[in-house]
C-alpha cells in the first residue's frame, strides 16, 4: 500500500531542500523511467500503473514497487500527465571532475532555466560528453524539470557543483589547462582549432559567462551570425560548439 | 479609453479562428514589441504601460496607443508577466515562396510545438534564412507562443503554409530542385557538400519527415552522434544543419 506518509515523502522531493535532506530525487514518465531502469542508478521506490508494471515486469523484480493509478501518479508527481511511472532514486555522490587526456568537460556558469539545463545535458550526451561541472548558482540537476528535459541523459552524465573560478584556479596551479568560452566578436568557431582536451564553458542565459570565470578563459570563440537575430539560446549555442568540436574526428 | 468591446476583440486574438477572421495577431512583451516597432509590420492598436510609452514615445507618434496598467496587459494578453506592451498587428499576406539562385528556404513538415517553432524562426534568422514554408499541419505562425519564442525574428521571416508534397511536385515540374532532409543513417552532415540553392526540410518532433515528403527528398543527411542520447530536439537539429550549411562560406 502507498501510505499517506509515503505520499508526503514523495511529494516533498519536488523541493530542493528535501531532496538534499534525503539525498533522493524523482524520475517521472515512461521514457525517463525506462532509461533509469537501464542505468546503474539505485531505485528506492517505484510507483507505476498496472500497465507499466505488466510491460516492464522483468526489469522490476528486485525493485520495491507500488502499483497506483494515473491520477495518483499525477497527484504525487510534477508532470501534468503521467500514465506510466514515478521513481524515487538515490543521488550519486560525484567527486570533483576533471578533463582526462583527450577529454572535454562541459562547464555551466549560472544556467538558471531547468528546461535549458536538461536540454544541454541531452546535447552533451549526444556529443559524447560525460562530465558537466556547474557553478553553485546553476539550477539543481535533480530538479524534476531538468530530469524530464534531459530525456534520459541524466543517467549518463556525471555532475559536480562548485565555485567555478576557485575550482579552475586550483586546476591551473597543477598544470596547463585549456578553458574555452563563447563570447561575441572572438575567433570564429568554424575556423577554431580545438585543443586535445579541456573545458568548454557556457554562460548565463542573459549575461553570458561571469567576470571571475572570464578572466580564466584561455580561448575565446564566437558562433558566427549570418542574419539578424540578436542572440541564440544557450542550448543551441552548446549544440553548435559541440558539433564544431566533434568535426575534427 | 480601452473599452470592453476592445478588450473582447484583443482577447479573441489569442485564438486562431479569430486571428484568421480578423487577419490580426498579438505581439506581447518589451523585446517583441520593440522589434515590431523597428519593422514594417502595421500596428492597428498598441496597449502599453505609461513607462513603456515614455521610453518609446518617438516611435509611437503615428500609432493608435492606449496606456493601461500592467494588470490590464496581463488580463488581456497571454503572458504571465508583461509590464511593457501588447500590440494588435496586421498579418502579412505572403505569396508562395521559392528558393532564388544562391538561396536556401527552410521547410517545416508538421512542427507541432509553438516553442519549437518560435525557436526555429530565431535560428533561421540568425543564419540568414529569410523564407520558411510550413506544412498545413504545422502550428500557427501567429500563435502568441510562437511569436514570443521567436524573440523578434517573426518580423524578419516570410512564411507560407501549403500542402508540402503537392507544392514540391509543382516546383519539380518547373525544373531541377534540391530538397535536403535530415534522417538517421544517411550522409554525415560534416562531410556533405551543400548545393548552391534549395530547400532544407525538418520534420515532426516525434515522427520526423512524413512519407509523402520523404519521397521527394533529393539529398538525405544525418547529424552524427558521438554519445548515447537517442535523439536531438528539432530546434537543435535545425541549428546544426544551418551551421554546417553556412560553413562553406
Amino acid at each position: 500500500m502507498f501510505s499517506k506518509q509515503q505520499q508526503k515523502y514523495v511529494q516533498s522531493l519536488q523541493i530542493k531542500k528535501y531532496r538534499q535532506e534525503h539525498q533522493r530525487f524523482l524520475v517521472e514518465g515512461a521514457k525517463s523511467v525506462q532509461e533509469l531502469l537501464n542505468s546503474d542508478l539505485e531505485i528506492e521506490l517505484l510507483l507505476c500503473t498496472p500497465k507499466f508494471y505488466a510491460e516492464n515486469e522483468k526489469k522490476l523484480e528486485k525493485i520495491s514497487v507500488e502499483q497506483i493509478s494515473q491520477a495518483e501518479l499525477e497527484k504525487n508527481g510534477t508532470l501534468q500527465s503521467n500514465d506510466a511511472a514515478l521513481a524515487v532514486v538515490k543521488m550519486r555522490h560525484n567527486a570533483p571532475l576533471t578533463a582526462e587526456k583527450d577529454e572535454f568537460v562541459l562547464v555551466l556558469d549560472d544556467i538558471r532555466d531547468p528546461g535549458n539545463f536538461g536540454t544541454i545535458l541531452r546535447i552533451a550526451d549526444w556529443y559524447g560528453i560525460k562530465k558537466v561541472i556547474c557553478s553553485d548558482s546553476t539550477v539543481d540537476f535533480y530538479n524534476p524539470k531538468v530530469i524530464a528535459a534531459s530525456m534520459g541523459s541524466f543517467t549518463r552524465i556525471k555532475i559536480y557543483y562548485t565555485e567555478l573560478s576557485k575550482y579552475f584556479e586550483r586546476l591551473i596551479k597543477k598544470g596547463n589547462i585549456e578553458i574555452i568560452g563563447t563570447f561575441l566578436d572572438s575567433e570564429n568557431v568554424h575556423h577554431f582549432q580545438f585543443p586535445s582536451s579541456g573545458y568548454i564553458v557556457l554562460g548565463n542565459e542573459s549575461n553570458g559567462i561571469g567576470e571571475s570565470v572570464e578572466k580564466l578563459i584561455t580561448k575565446k570563440i564566437t558562433i558566427p551570425r549570418f542574419g539578424e537575430a540578436e542572440s541564440l539560446n544557450v542550448g543551441i549555442a552548446t549544440a553548435i560548439v559541440l558539433d564544431n568540436f566533434r568535426r575534427r574526428e
